[in-house]
């Protein structure tokens, strides 16, 4: 609609990405990096896969909500920590608060599967559920924090955050060196807006792609408006990604940085978590595999010679991996 | 029976192991060393879990086929290679005899899984089939190799074959320095002799222990003899443990260096496996997942300080993994 230059509403850089990366120093893993030669051949690229599904708490989420907390003050740690999720970033503010000798409660529809919820009590947090068809998660967790004088760490609209997450690109540059694309999960924007950042600040020819289940593309329609432009509330597999707007913050920045967005349908997924398995070896969740579903789709238009590709995460059980693979 | 010594049939030495790991350099993968909180709270132990599943081929075994198989003459390799395998010995062989420019012809089961035939023959291998109610793959495979001039590499009744897979406990207490226990899976006995060769030449006070599945525990009655006992053929989900005697090579050097043998349940294995899945975000088959079982449902005795487990293998399609764990 526009040709009107994007506003940035805070800026994150890439030297922010690497105090990020000294503040979560031994605290969050330095994930592994696979290679594997049928992957090579059927992208037709050298495809270097970030494993954040080895990540603390089984997802990259972990870096982002630590760095966010670890610049809380000792007053505000004292007070305690709250978030609003029903996925990964549940469990990575739980831990967070944990490690820094804070405390976390965490805001959850009544009805998250009961395993996420204990699992996100496992790592100390107080859980308080809200009706998500009757209320909004932002206006409570804002209220409850606002109630209790807790601090709200969000999933990804704060410059911490999104500089946390972008430590996963910037240790897979660091290993991989020089890329010509990095392939990554977009569902609120905060992975790709701090991974982009780290891989342009360090690498600057490097073209960033985003990947969207095809139910949910609200932040490929907006970077083609140019505008945050709503969708229906998707329904895919890929449930980390099942964002209906993009973040003001992050799409202000991905508006800047991301060169394009593929999309992958549930079925590509589905074909990329079993690739994962059984030729990788590794877990995956629907999300957490849609990057690499786009690489082994070709859904990346102009192939690269030499690509990244983050896979996200790998929260998922062995009952409901079998429900989507073989249903 | 008796206590006369136990008579070591060909030695394999530190040495021996510390060559292998030269050949193997660079054509074989270093596979990665995980750790988890979960699981060192679960077993009472710091455990660190080598993962063969990452190996190429998905399992140790590439280490020694292609130990072996790069000590042949070109002579012999220009003339090529035979085995007989079900397993992923046979993809182990096909491939070490691909990245040395010779040729495999393996000898399976008639009734051997389409994948696995696809596998191997993938490696550019030829494929003989016999029946194995009938036919005795060991003389079948002499006389094959005899024919055909070809060089027989045995699962394990070979020094080399033992070196090899002796790498992956190098490199593991490499990577973990000091411990006190070993724990490994027991199939033939060729991935124990070699890790305890290694292990208790760098560490002298270390423990071996192997794991066998509950059905199959023909090392253990055959230690506890003091010769080698047959059991009836295993009935397990180990089917890479479903040997029904130790060879006559690997006992002699077992007999020696292994401290005891711990023994798992089908639903212990069922259990680790989807602990590997769940928790560690890995993909194992059940015999991979026997020493993680063995630790987990606690049936290592005298329960170690600093542990190192061989999780020795991934060769499974999500199909068989679901039936196996969800029925």
């Amino acid at each position: 609609m526009t040709d009107s230059p994007p506003v940035t509403l805070a800026d994150v850089t890439l030297a922010d990405v690497r105090d990020a990366a000294a503040r979560i120093k031994g605290v969050a893993h330095r994930t592994p990096v696979l290679r594997s030669r049928t992957l090579d051949a059927l992208a037709g690229a050298e495809v270097f896969v970030k494993c954040e599904n080895f990540q603390r708490i089984g997802a990259f989420k972990f870096r982002g909500a630590y760095n966010a907390a670890s610049r809380l003050s000792a007053a505000q740690l004292a007070k305690g920590i709250a978030a609003y999720s029903s996925g990964n970033h549940a469990q990575a503010v739980a831990l967070a608060a944990r490690e820094l000798g804070s405390s976390a409660v965490i805001l959850m529809p009544e009805d998250t599967p009961r395993s996420k919820k204990e699992a996100t009590a496992g790592y100390g947090a107080e859980i308080v559920t809200y009706d998500r068809y009757t209320g909004d998660r932002v206006a409570i967790g804002e209220a409850l924090a606002a109630d209790r004088g807790l601090t709200l760490i969000p999933p990804y609209e704060h410059p911490d955050v999104i500089a946390g997450q972008g430590t996963a690109a910037l240790e897979l540059i660091e290993e991989a060196g020089d890329l010509d694309a990095l392939v990554v999960p977009v569902g609120g924007g905060g992975l790709i807006a701090g991974s982009a950042t780290a891989g342009k600040g360090l690498l600057p020819g490097l073209r960033v792609i985003g990947v969207e289940p095809e139910a949910g593309d609200d932040t490929r329609r907006s970077l083609e408006a140019g505008r945050r432009v709503p969708v229906p509330v998707p329904r895919t597999i890929a449930d980390g990604q099942a964002a209906d707007i993009p973040g003001a913050l992050t799409f202000s920045l991905n508006q800047r940085l991301v060169d394009g967005i593929a999309l992958v349908s549930d079925d590509q997924i589905r074909d990329a978590m079993r690739f994962a398995f059984e030729r990788l070896k590794i877990v995956t969740e629907p999300s957490g595999a849609s990057a690499l579903a786009a690489l082994l789709s070709h859904r990346v238009d102009r192939v690269p010679r030499r690509v990244g590709v983050i896979v996200s995460g790998g929260n998922i059980d062995t009952r409901r991996f079998t429900e989507i693979l073989h249903g």
